[in-house]
């Protein structure tokens, strides 16, 4: 790859999103210039940011191919192109993708990652392959109802997963899900947790980096804030950081990494996901950090020294600003917000219920303290 | 103005450069979308950063007014466009520029801005307006040879003044700025400094804030770094400050405005320059201070509240990375420099010789040895 510090220096990202968004500002700063190819047509956060818009299908490798062909290196912002198209995107354009197709292959299949990494040693929350209507009832009745069932591939915030509370849930969720049409779906046993938490790991040839360990605060599988540091023992941050680092390494990462882990009532670290892309819960470390997640994305995918993930006070809280209407984007009520943290803005056009539209920053010297504060701050805020 | 906090507000930009560059990413982070109207037809730093580019003259306000109808408010990176203009600009589109052609107008001339100044009770240097050719040996036996020479226009970084050691120089540079052309050129004292300040202050309707007194370190008048805070006494800083403050109020001045002093060698501080924009003084605040200059530069422009300009660690160093060849831009030997502090580069396709192509931050507890370490850092980098 050639010096990432030349100003003509293309980062592509497939994608159009906040990630891409967030990353991109980060590109900007090394003086490199952006391309993004979406999946839709216009209008979408990246392509406010550069001329070097392309749109098409994430299946249609020809069309990305054109893309990458114009790109020194290319980065995901999301799961949702496989990793065959990728191997295939990387053999035509002849530009390296990162992560690579090879890294995503081990983890975009809920079945392959959760085998990857328990073989490297990693505990991960009890679940099965659901090969016969059978499985639905015996897992039940091993691991307890209720339980989850999730499609294998493309889930995502709760999307794609199915609680079930009996057989004949069960058997329903199995179906809507696709599980009769052929596709893999896996149980997942419900793990009695006391604390969600998250660690980012950045990792290239340079080295790696690993970021605090901190807690998600979600709701309806969707992540409202996030804690740094978690509120957990430092030998449990300490557990979660190891296993992220491990887990990085087991796919021979390189970029940033997000992994989400159950601490059970019983003091284990259980990994849950893996996510090849900055992360929900490192927005934090845009003002929170010594170098934010998408600094080190873009550091990482471009083979530059990575930066020193420290936190810079000794407590940050992230809040997502969700959106409360269905309307033309506009953030109202956040003046206090503005004057006294770190407001970001996605700049999506269209505003709905639920729909993460920006985030918000506090930084502080004790977490409950802060965390009250920043949920004082945004809670007049309307979307 | 409608919110900007509108997915569909439009910030403009008159001038492409590396300010208006790093003002923009601030932009795009509260979701803004970025326009830029340029003198140069492509390839400039923001043109890279937004699919709404124009080009055109800067004397030109119909052009101009084309791209500011699209625009929700427009700002300056430069001093080149002619408060006239921007006044009629701003009364054919419609659209609000900050700061405000009146506040410019104030500063835009180097007599008028002395007078501007000297009448709000701002010690300024001993300068003289050159009516006669009489004038330059008269105000050299007054105040001393040499002393500079300046157009009362268009002057950055050395450019547009000149160094007159004797009358015959003095005449010589006097014909070489066009003053017998009838250009308006001012006399200035050399003052006897110790040190030469910057200040920034970011001002709108909600407030004002004013960043920390820094000490800004020049070679051939280039700014070569900045230290901050400066290795002044505290009563200088302040002193420096309160100045700075009083000097936006005398334009009222909407937006962030820096301004740069002398520290003589009898103790008082002389204001010496002003502008209206962000400034290469104030970079240290992206990572030295909890709100950038240029965060604040768009909060100001935008009538968002104005963020804290506190120091995040006790010292600040910054180091201008100028080209060092001509030659397609590219960052060498900047490994450490990525690794252990923080990098910008602005995107500039071409560098030369002295060309501002990038800058180096770090932060420290020590400012002298921060300062040392930044140097050390960056004098191999080869752009």
């Amino acid at each position: 790859m050639k010096n990432p510090l030349s100003s003509d220096f293309i980062i592509g990202f497939l994608g159009a999103g906040q990630l891409a968004r967030m990353s991109a500002l980060q590109a900007f700063r090394y003086g490199m210039q952006v391309a993004v190819f979406s999946d839709r047509p216009e209008d979408e956060p990246v392509q406010f940011m550069t001329p070097h818009s392309y749109s098409g299908s994430f299946s249609d490798v020809n069309s990305m191919a054109e893309f990458a062909k114009k790109c020194d290196v290319i980065t995901l912002e999301n799961e949702f192109i496989d990793s065959e198209i990728l191997s295939e995107l990387e053999e035509i354009s002849g530009t390296s993708i990162y992560p690579s197709p090879k890294s995503f292959s081990l983890i975009e299949n809920k079945l392959i990652e959760k085998q990857t990494f328990e073989n490297a040693g990693i505990p991960v929350t009890p679940y099965k392959l659901i090969q016969h209507h059978d499985d639905l009832a015996d897992f039940g009745n091993k691991h307890g109802w209720p339980f989850l069932l999730k499609s294998s591939k493309g889930g995502y915030d709760g999307y794609g997963n199915e609680t079930v509370k009996n057989p004949d849930d069960a058997a329903e969720a199995f179906r809507k899900l696709g599980g009769d049409a052929g596709h893999d779906i896996i149980a997942e046993a419900f793990v009695e947790f006391t604390h969600e938490l998250a660690v980012q790991v950045a990792r290239n040839e340079t080295g790696h980096v690993v970021y605090p360990c901190c807690e998600t605060v979600q709701k309806n599988h969707i992540c409202v804030a996030v804690k740094t540091p978690a509120p957990v023992s430092e030998s449990v941050q300490k557990r979660a950081q190891e296993l992220a680092l491990k887990a990085t390494e087991a796919i021979d990462g390189k970029g940033i990494f997000a992994y989400e882990f159950f601490l059970t009532k019983k003091g284990e670290v259980l990994l849950n996901e893996s996510a090849p892309r900055p992360h929900n819960s490192g927005h934090y470390s845009i003002e929170g950090c010594i170098t934010s997640q998408f600094e080190n994305h873009v550091r990482a995918v471009c083979g530059l020294p990575l930066g020193e993930p420290a936190l810079v006070k000794p407590a940050a809280a992230m809040i997502n600003l969700l959106g409360t209407h269905k309307r033309d984007a506009i953030i109202e009520n956040a003046q206090k917000a503005v004057a006294d943290g770190h407001l970001h803005s996605y700049g999506k056009l269209q505003s709905k219920p639920g729909r993460k539209m920006a985030h918000f920053t506090l930084l502080g010297e004790d977490l409950e303290y802060t965390y009250k504060r920043a949920v004082e701050i945004t809670k007049s805020i309307e979307i």
